[in-house]
C-alpha cells in the first residue's frame, strides 16, 4: 500500500477477488511455461490459489477417471468424508447443499476414540474403518493422516469399501510419500499430491473445485 | 513403498512421527543453510510441519514482543479469534481448555451475515468488528481474509480494540501482501507470514505452537 493511500479495499466483491486471484495464477503459470490441462484446470487453479503454492501445478496427480467417477458421485448425492474436522469446515456447505451431498468425519465420534483406545491404534484408522461401513462407495478426501490413507488402501483391498473417488493429499515428511504412492495402487480413481505437500486445506479445496464445476453457473 | 513390504506403518504413535519430523525439518533447513532462533523456532518447525512447505523458515516475522505478548494472554486465558471455521477447527481445543482460553469465529454467525448483507459488506468485515468489541485484546488469527486483516488494522487505528497478538497470515493474490504489510505498521504484536502465503492451517499451527510450548511438558 503506497504512502498517503486510502484502503479502498473494504468493498470489493470476494467473487470478483476471486476471479482477478485466477488470472493472476493463469498468468504466472503461463510465464513459468506451464500449461494446464483443460478439464482439470479447476482442480489446479484452485489448490494453488487456497495456497497461493505453484508446486501444486506440477504435484498434483490424477487416475484417468477421477474427475468422471468424482462428479458421477457428486451429482448423485454421494457421502463426502474428510480425515479432519479441518477438512470438513473448509469443503463448502452450500454447494453440498445444492448437490444433496453428505459431509462426515468421524475423528471426534466419541465411539470412534473409544475403540481407538482399546485397541491402541489410532483415531485416523477407526475413523477410516466407520466411514468405511457406513459409506464404502464415498469420496474419501484425506488431507491429514498418512494412516489414514494406509488404512483405506487397506480396507480397498480387503473388499470393504471401493470410494468413487479418493482425493489423497495428507501432508508430511514420515510415510506421506509413500502412503501417498500406494493408494495409486488400489485401483480407485484418484487425486493425488505427489511428495510432502498437501493438507486438509489443498483437499477441501479440491473437492469445492469439483463441486464449484457443478454447481455455479 | 518397496515391493513386497508389508505395511507396518499403523501402530506408529503420533507424538513419535511429529518428533521425528521435526527433526527431518531441522535437518533439512540446516542443510539449506538456515538458522533458526531459538525463541522462535516452536513456530517455524510448526508451520513447516503443517504445510511441508520450507518457504515459512523465511517469510515468518515477528515483532519484538509477539511472543511475549502472545503467551502472557495465552497464560490469562484470553480469547482467540479466527476469521474462517476452518482455522478455529485447526485450533487444537485440548490446549485451549488446559490454559483456560476461549475460541470464537463470528463468520457464520447469523447476525454478523445479516448486518453484512444490509450493508453491502463482507461478512469477513463485520465479523472482525463484533470480535473487536467483544474481545478487544484477545489474540486475532487471521488465515484467510485479506479484508479481516485490514478492517482489523483500522479498527486499531479508531481506538477499538489493542489485539494482544495479531497472527496476520491471509493467503493469496489480491490485497494480500498489502494488508500484512499495513498490519505490520499498527504498532500491535505481530506474526506475519510476508509474501502471498498463509491460510486457516498456517494460521492455527502458530496458534497451536504456542499453545503447545506453554502446554507440553
Amino acid at each position: 500500500m503506497l504512502e498517503g493511500e486510502k484502503l479502498k479495499l473494504l468493498e470489493i466483491n470476494p467473487m470478483e477477488i476471486e476471479k482477478r486471484s485466477f488470472a493472476i495464477i493463469e498468468e504466472e503459470l503461463r510465464s513459468m511455461g506451464i500449461e494446464l490441462s483443460e478439464d482439470k484446470k479447476h482442480v489446479y487453479l484452485r489448490a494453488i490459489h487456497t495456497s497461493a503454492d505453484f508446486d501444486y501445478a506440477r504435484n498434483l496427480v490424477f487416475s484417468n477417471d477421477a474427475l468422471e467417477r468424482g462428479e458421477e458421485a457428486l451429482k448423485r448425492g454421494t457421502v463426502v468424508i474428510t480425515d479432519t474436522n479441518m477438512g470438513k469446515s473448509g469443503i463448502n456447505k452450500q454447494a453440498l447443499k445444492k448437490l444433496g451431498c453428505g459431509l462426515e468425519c468421524f475423528m471426534a465420534d466419541e465411539q470412534v476414540a473409544a475403540l481407538a483406545k482399546e485397541r491402541h491404534v489410532t483415531r485416523a484408522i477407526v475413523s477410516m474403518e466407520q466411514a468405511a461401513k457406513l459409506y464404502p462407495n464415498g469420496i474419501y478426501v484425506i488431507g491429514n493422516a498418512p494412516t489414514a490413507l494406509i488404512r483405506l488402501g487397506e480396507l480397498i483391498d480387503e473388499g470393504k469399501c471401493q470410494p468413487a473417488l479418493v482425493i489423497g493429499v495428507p501432508v508430511g515428511f514420515v510415510n506421506v510419500v509413500e502412503s501417498k504412492e500406494w493408494i495409486m495402487t488400489k485401483g480407485v480413481p484418484y487425486i493425488v499430491a505427489k511428495g510432502r505437500k498437501g493438507g486438509s486445506n489443498i483437499g477441501a479445496a479440491i473437492c469445492n473445485a469439483m463441486m464449484y464445476k457443478l454447481t455455479r453457473t
